[in-house]
């Protein structure tokens, strides 16, 4: 077997590596006989050469077995599941699953935190007063026999080399590797069991991808990967240049998810975006599945389940399954500060940008700028106008709520540059 | 101030790192602030993206301040070194140092030890009985004022990046990349003083660079960061496919270099090759110093102090201020064990390849495999051919002296494999 410094010096000169060597090298780096350097110099030079679609599958499959793997193949329901890369305002996940559950589907739903601009959706589910997203694998279980689907949080013992290479990455420059997103991605999904996976591949301001061409590269990466690891992927890559719907933040995002659900679609023109990708999205779950129904009924299907409040039960039914109170998804939300963004001039709304809006979202506090710090689930930035309206000098644009004080300047100076109107004078 | 993520990002983005960036990365790694991973990463984006003259420079800059530096200026000589990228049988320094001193120049020659096929110039020293190279600064003064020069290890203080750098690289994969080379070699240059350096990039199968074009980028690499820094670079390319001279080993080597110092040159056929270089080498440095000196001039310059018993009288009087006993110089070396090699048939040598010879000398005991294994300063190969000779066969063509019998069958198997005989049958 290879030394660790010749499976480095392989890939660093472009030269393939073996399923062995990768897995050596992986669980090597998991057991703590490769140390951190060596991992560090090996994912550089993976993003300077890249992997071969062979390489990422051994790469996934390592990364997988690199911790404990749910098995859910005998709860007698495909097991579908959708992933995002992360965006503002994005709370698709909150109905995806619900709306899967109706259909009779089965989504064991993983998910992640926020860090930055961007939300997570685990913060969001725990924005519910009692919401518990952590999980044994009996409660995963319980859960989606009881209600059709569970969000929870990825366990210590899971994916545990996808953890440690993760927070590595993050400080040795090399997040933005394709082969090493890809792994990423797919040995969490692959991980939790799901069979079906449909990727929202962002891109825009607001997005990892801030381009479509690199949103698209990763999108057939993940297409490529996953099939000799026999999870069916299928992808939307989607805008992520303005905010998705009505609310950026924790509990208000779970309200406006709890009123689309709750009154049916189309009652809510500020919540159009997020209506539309959802449904998108959910479409191509339904036809992962069911690869024979047409783009027409498979809309049809998921706006149906939508329309009828059985997506609505399903949704209420797992907030008190895993533990929430879901009255809070109905009271007024608790800041004692408001401002308002007041159209500067007349005119037409020309952009509404997602990555600063995701920002000030964080100053106000619903959001992490590191790891450590604490949210407010209670904050945040409802929109009062979209792309393409036309307002009037003086006009409230969107509210900021809040409570903490400390950088509520910074929060409205990103708000305020976010926004850019065509005067009409 | 850039964070060090940022700066390994910079650099992979192949963005230019200024000054402060750069010293800034180099002594937080050293101060234990900026951890090995992200010094490896770095690493890696460097072999992959380069630097500029200018960042290789300031690389540089930044090594040599990482300790204590020798400021040899006030001994009113001209500071002169050679530094050689490593090879099989080279004792150059041994002349060259000695020469310098006869010609009334100042060389303050630190030097390091050998591993794998390549011996060191440390090593060596430490053969003869006594020779102390673990010296103060104190001393290193007062060995030069002695005797023109002082032959002496880098102590802990000195160039403290460079050792921690070395040590990563040689684990990370990022050991081939020439502008970090280059900062290697020119700061240990530059913290022991040396205004004029005279560089021997090697290349062939006993040189760390296999092939010329590579051998002539480092070298041109060295001469565009010295300038920059104050220190003028000549280089000399030179061949190392075939071991230099007579010997390889440590005691073998010092008598190999004591017979030609003491009994002039050309006397014996076998050190041709070695002393061809020498002078090539040593005209170069006095061209350095003194640039009005023609080729024919300083060869000659050079020969002069040799054949005139001047250097060999500062090499005894070094060993002796250093602590050596020259008697060791003229003994017979104490081996157990000889092996000879015979020509399996009669016909012209083609090749002794230097790696391969390298490689069984380090089996016989003369070197180490790793950096913790114990020499056996009397071992080594003497050649009695060299390439271009034609022999009969059953004619040694070189001598395996040895004690160690553990690696013996490993070291024939290379000594006979590095003869390569063009049968004239």
């Amino acid at each position: 077997m290879l030394r660790p410094v010749d499976i480095i010096v392989k890939k660093r000169n472009k030269d393939m590596l073996t399923a062995e060597e990768i897995a050596a090298f992986v669980s090597g780096y998991c057991n703590g006989t490769i140390p951190e350097y060596q991992m560090a110099s090996w994912l550089m030079a993976v993003y300077f050469n890249g992997m071969t679609p062979q390489e990422t599958a051994d790469l996934t499959n390592a990364m997988i077995h690199s911790g404990r793997v749910l098995d859910l193949s005998d709860l007698g329901k495909p097991l579908v599941d959708k992933h995002s890369t992360g965006g503002v305002g994005d709370k698709t996940s909150m109905i995806l699953a619900p709306v899967m559950a109706a259909l009779g589907f089965a989504d064991p739903m993983m998910s992640g935190r926020g860090l930055g601009h961007t939300g997570g959706t685990l913060d969001k589910l725990e924005s519910v007063s009692g919401y518990n997203v952590h999980l044994s694998e009996q409660q995963v279980r319980d859960t989606i026999s009881g209600c059709g689907f569970a969000m929870f949080a990825q366990s210590d013992d899971m994916v545990v080399a996808d953890k440690k290479m993760y927070a590595l990455r993050d400080v040795t420059g090399t997040v933005e590797s394709i082969p090493l997103m890809t792994a990423s991605i797919l040995s969490k999904k692959l991980a939790e069991g799901t069979k079906y996976l449909v990727m929202d591949v962002k891109f825009g301001s607001g997005a990892f991808m801030k381009n479509k061409p690199d949103a698209q590269r990763l999108a057939e990466s993940l297409v490529r990967t996953g099939e000799p690891l026999g999870l069916s992927v299928k992808t939307l890559i989607t805008d992520m240049s303005a905010p998705l719907g009505e609310c950026v933040g924790n509990l208000l995002e779970m309200q406006e998810v709890a009123r689309i659900m709750r009154d049916g679609l189309g009652k809510n023109r500020m919540s159009q975006s997020l209506e539309e990708v959802t449904v998108d999205l959910a479409a191509l779950m339904v036809q992962s599945v069911l690869p024979d129904k047409s783009d027409e009924d498979a809309h049809a299907m998921v706006r149906d389940v939508i329309n009828n409040g059985s997506a609505y039960k399903k949704f209420i039914r797992n907030i008190e399954l895993q533990g929430g109170n879901p009255d809070d998804l109905w009271r007024p939300i608790k800041c004692c500060e408001v401002y308002e963004l007041k159209a500067p001039c007349s005119g037409i709304i020309e952009q509404i940008d997602a990555y600063k809006i995701g920002l000030s979202s964080m100053c106000l506090g619903a959001g992490r700028r590191t790891v450590d710090d604490i949210i407010d689930h209670e904050c945040g930035i409802i929109l009062r106008h979209r792309i393409g309206d036309t307002v009037a000098q003086g006009d409230t644009i969107a509210e900021l709520h809040y409570n903490r004080l400390d950088n509520i300047e910074e929060a409205i100076k990103l708000a305020s540059d976010a926004v850019k109107i065509i005067s009409n004078s």
